[in-house]
Formats: structure tokens, C-alpha cells, sequence
């Protein structure tokens, strides 16, 4: 099972808006539809999405009516416009969406047909290669997860995150099947829960120890010297090793340093955006606030109450112990590990 | 209009579990009554679980048919155990129970009536001196808020916490009444949301500017440099300055000093506990997991999923750049201006 997936001619993917209380699948139909269905949240986790966007695009071209390849070509344009502009944090979203251009734009194609078979195979080599990738940041990761280790995790970063398995999630499941004792404290991760209804979801599956904490409770767990160890994902890694995540993050990492507790961000390469120098340039998407004051249609306050919904947060480097990748794990100074790990080079730190 | 009221031959208070969505009152005849108001959070609030606790004591003295000084005194023992064993955090509780305990425990009534009307009478007057010592905290604390500052706030520490005004939140109140430009970040304080669903009610009364924000966007605001304060309440300040409060306060003093924001908590004298040398001595409740997985009767995950739920934290006194009580802000060392303000000495730093 698959979180996203190419099923005959359509995207077929987990509702993850209806877990944790039924495991629904939709079936997209048209690249709008799958447009909607990344904005809505449907589908979320940078590399979900990416891989989402991918199959979007592949949905396009089989859609067009375009009979020449030129012709193709324009409609894909605005498609992807489309694609990446329903969300703007995340950068594997545009990662993929480019890569399928580039693809597209590659002049390679003697008809439009056989563009549309080439783009599909692509895309499902994105949703393939994701899976891969997150089986070896689960490897380079779970030698940093000690026998007997508490671990703090924010957001949802396990299969349902990606196509399979997951990233920081990922290297949590892959310590405990390496036979390591663990324990998880899921931060729920206000306003959408993604800990509780998705985290936890998942290690029950698994059957890995957890429990889910407050996102309030957090600092006070690592005061008690319970947490061993904080593991999370990222939507997108500037060059220089800042990175945006999940609304939460920042403010975890900050504690991280002053209880001395070993942060970690796990990510694939397609997660690095070495076109941005820092931090400071990546947009923060400012959802609605209905997420926070009605979350799952579950009114807490009256409509005239005011609130605020920043869906992410961008962490400095200064902060961060190491980033896990498929290529191993990044160290400071980030500038120069980060372009050699998007370069393929195996970096040190993995089993 | 008081949180907490006596009223003929009953204990009156607002059901703070009903709002924001109704202002419904509770009439309570039996002290066993008021302990359940307690434990359950019908009323809630370091100062204003003191005023309840007074009154449940006068309560008890009038349920009981003890004819006799001696008898009812044994019955009010037994009463008082009942009423300190409701909540452990908040010290006011016991400071309450203790000095109405006290009193009946003075040697100088002459008839099981006359004690009846005593002990009615000092818990009338903690209620009333509750309401001076809040508005003399916001008289103290006003000063250290500028003009067109942005406060962010933890919990609820106004009118609903208190018999009336308010301690943090009657800071901000004093500071909006002085004619300041401001604006409060609401953390919603999950698990029971005491930001998003009182705090805020409150502030829509009061016409003062605000934002609800979810918990996980606190150090967000703070790295953006939006905060310019921060304000908190306490439910047992130990002898050094060490502080009990809501869970998230540890976490935000540590943010607070991460970002250089002044952090403040505001509480009147009746919350200092001398007998503890340090905070590590003040017992921390953990409430039902299912506050946190079925807040206010919405089931947000499976019965079967496992949550944690501290209610308190304790934040360090190194945190802190101040304690504003009813005499004035107390400033390190904590061990001898904590002692000062308890013994009733006007500390510096009010307007």
C-alpha cells in the first residue's frame, strides 16, 4: 500500500483528511483535481506531494487533447503553474513538477504520445525512487537511535508523509526493526493533529511505544531528561542548512539546545534547495484560521474570535546536530555537505 | 459580576467549562460540591480555586449539625483534607483551607454559631481582598508594558482565574485601561484550551486587541520580533523564585530567553510558598489522557491511542525577570524579595 500511486489512468491516494478513523482512498481524475487535493491537505508531506505533483503532471499530459508535441508542451506549461502554486513551502513539490518539465522540454519526443508514456514513467520513477530513498535515510539514521532510547517527533513524517516508510518517522521505524527498545513521544502538533491522527496511526500499525503528548508538554518531558533523542522532517533545506518544517519545529530546536539533546531533521536530497542562500528566503504559507479555531469541523470558538495559522516555521542551522539523507548525514558547515550530498557523494555517519 | 461568590446559603460561580459559548452559573450547597467543582474545572485558577476553597470551608461549617465548638472543628478537619486533596498544584488552595482552619482552630468562640459567622466572614474577605490585590498587580505590572506593545500570554489569568480582574491578564487590562496600544498573542494552551476558549472571551469583553495562536507558534512570533513581553500566571511560587505553572511555561520562559524578551509572572502573595527551598519540591498533577484526546466531549483519535497529560510545568527562577505581586516587583535574588513581599514589604517597581 501505497500513500500515493498511478492506478490505469487516474492518481489514486490515501485520504489522509478521513484517518485516523477510516483509511479512505480518492481517485483523481484530472490534474485539478489533484491540484485541490495538495491544497486541501488530502495529500500532505513535502515528499507525498512531490511525488503527488509528479503523477499530476503525468495526469495532465494523458488529459490534454493536444495532438503535436509543441501543443503538449503549452498545456503542461500552465499545469504546472497550476501544481505548484497550490502550496509553497514545500519544495519537492516544484522539484518534481520541474523535473517533469525539463523532461517534457527535452525536444527528445517524436510524438505527443509517446511524451505522455515517457512523463508517466518518470513520475512513477519519482514515487519509486522515494521509496528507496527513505529505506536508506532509514539506515544512515537509526545508528544515531540508541537501545532504550526516548525519541520526541513533531508532525507526521512516517509513510503516509511519502510514498512508503517515511523520513524522520522512517528512522524510527527502522531502529525499532533493527531490534532497538524505543519509545516515542508524538508531539500532537496543533492546529491539525498530524501527530496524533497520523503518528500515531502509524505506530500503532507498527506496534512501536508512543505516546502522544501536548504540543505544551514537550519542553517539560526534556527537562525531566526523558527525551534522548528529536527527530523531524523538513519541507525545504536552504543551502546553508536552515530549514522550514512544520509549524513547531523552530521553537523545539531551541529547546533541544539548551537541554543538550542531539536535534536531527531527516529529508531526501529532493528536500535541498540549493538555489536559496538562507533561511530568510523561503515563503511561509499562513493558512486558514478556521484550521485553529474549527479543526475537523469541530468548533472550539465562536466565529468572531480572531487567530492566526502560520503553517510553518524555518529553523537555523545553528541549531541542528546533523541532517539524515539518502546520502548520509550532512554536518556542518552545511554549505559544503549539502551541495555534495545533492551531488550523489556518500557523505559519512550511515551504518 | 465575581467568579466566585457567596450567595445566602451557597457557593455561587461561573461553569468555566460552558464558555465561551454560555456564561452559565453553578450553585453548589455541600462542600463535597465545591471539592468536585474543583477536581473537575468548573472552577479554575490558582486565585480563584482559593476564594472557593474559602468559601467551601464556610460551607462545610453551616452543613454541619455540630452543636458544640470542638465537634464542628473535627468536622471541618476533615473537610479541609477534602478540599486540599481536590487539586495538588496550586498553593492558594491550601493557603485558603489553612487560614480559615486556623482560624476555627483560635480558642475563641463561644458557640458553634459565632464560629460559623467568623469563618464565613474571613472567606468573604479573602474574596474581597483578592480583588484589591488584583487590581494592585495591574497597577505594579502596567508599567512594565510600553505603548504599542505586543504581550503574549499563556493559559488564563484573568477575571475567570481570579475572584475578579485578573493577574498576568489584569496586567494587560491595567495597561489597555491606561490608555497603552496593544496587542495579546493568546496561546491556546492545549490540552483544555484555556487561551482560545477564556482568555480570549475575555479580551472580546474587554475590547482589547488580540490573536488566538496555536501553542506550536509561540517561539514563530517570538523569532520574527514580535514579542515585546511575555506574561504569565503562577499556581505556587517556591521560596527561591522557582514557579508552578499551566504546562507550555517552562517551554516559553526557555524561548523567552532564547529571543531576549522580558518574561514575567504575576501573582499575588497568597501563591508564594515559603516552605519550599526550590521548585523540584511541588507536586505536578497529571490529569485523564482524555483531555487531551477527546477535548470538551470530541473524540480527536481512537480510544485505543495512548496520550500523556501533565497539567503543570516548573520554570527554573534563572528564567525570570520578574514577579509582580500586590507589593511590588520582586527581583533577584528571589529568596529574600519573595520574602520581603510575603511579609507584606512594598518592594520597588510599580508605577
Amino acid at each position: 500500500m501505497r500513500t500515493v500511486e498511478w492506478d490505469g489512468d487516474a492518481v489514486k491516494m490515501i485520504d489522509q483528511r478521513a484517518l485516523p478513523w477510516e483509511l479512505a482512498f480518492v481517485r483523481l481524475e484530472t490534474v485539478e483535481a489533484v491540484a485541490e487535493s495538495i491544497r486541501d491537505m488530502t495529500v500532505r508531506g513535502a515528499p507525498a506531494i512531490g511525488a503527488a505533483a509528479g503523477f499530476g503532471m503525468a495526469l495532465a499530459a494523458r488529459q490534454s487533447a493536444a495532438t503535436t508535441v509543441e501543443a503538449l508542451i503549452d498545456e503542461l506549461q500552465s499545469h504546472a503553474e497550476l501544481l505548484k502554486s497550490s502550496r509553497p513551502t514545500a519544495v519537492n513539490l516544484a522539484w518534481a513538477v520541474d523535473k517533469l518539465m525539463k523532461i517534457a522540454l527535452s525536444g527528445e519526443f517524436k510524438s505527443a504520445d509517446d511524451m505522455r508514456e515517457v512523463l508517466l514513467g518518470a513520475a512513477q520513477q519519482i514515487a519509486d525512487d522515494d521509496v528507496a530513498v527513505n529505506s536508506r535515510m532509514g539506515s544512515n539514521g537509526a545508528a544515531l537511535v540508541r537501545d532504550g532510547a526516548t525519541i520526541l517527533h513533531h508532525c507526521n513524517t512516517g509513510a503516509l508523509a511519502t510514498v512508503d516508510y517515511g523520513t524522520a518517522l522512517g528512522v524510527i521505524r527502522a531502529a525499532f526493526e533493527r531490534g532497538k527498545r524505543i519509545h516515542v513521544l508524538l508531539d500532537e502538533t496543533r492546529p491539525r493533529l498530524q501527530g496524533s491522527r497520523l503518528s500515531a496511526w502509524e505506530l500503532e500499525q507498527l506496534g512501536i511505544s508512543y505516546d502522544i503528548i501536548p504540543d505544551t508538554a514537550a519542553g517539560y518531558y526534556m527537562g525531566k531528561g526523558e527525551v534522548d533523542i528529536i527527530l523531524v522532517g523538513a519541507d525545504r533545506i536552504a543551502a546553508n542548512g536552515d530549514f522550514a518544517n512544520k509549524i513547531g519545529t523552530y521553537q523545539l530546536a531551541i529547546l533541544a539546545k539548551e537541554h543538550r539533546i542531539p536535534f536531527y531533521t531527516v529529508a531526501p536530497t529532493s528536500t535541498i534547495d540549493l538555489s536559496l542562500s538562507s533561511g530568510a528566503e523561503i515563503p511561509i504559507e499562513e493558512r486558514n484560521p478556521d484550521e485553529v479555531t474549527t479543526p475537523y469541523g469541530n468548533r472550539i470558538v465562536p466565529e468572531t474570535f480572531r487567530a492566526r495559522n502560520p503553517a510553518f516555521d524555518v529553523t537555523p542551522q545553528r541549531y541542528l546536530t546533523g541532517i539524515v539523507t539518502e546520502n548520509g548525514i550532512a554536518r556542518p558547515p552545511y554549505s559544503r555537505s549539502l551541495a555534495r550530498a545533492v551531488a550523489g557523494e556518500r557523505l559519512g555517519g550511515g551504518e
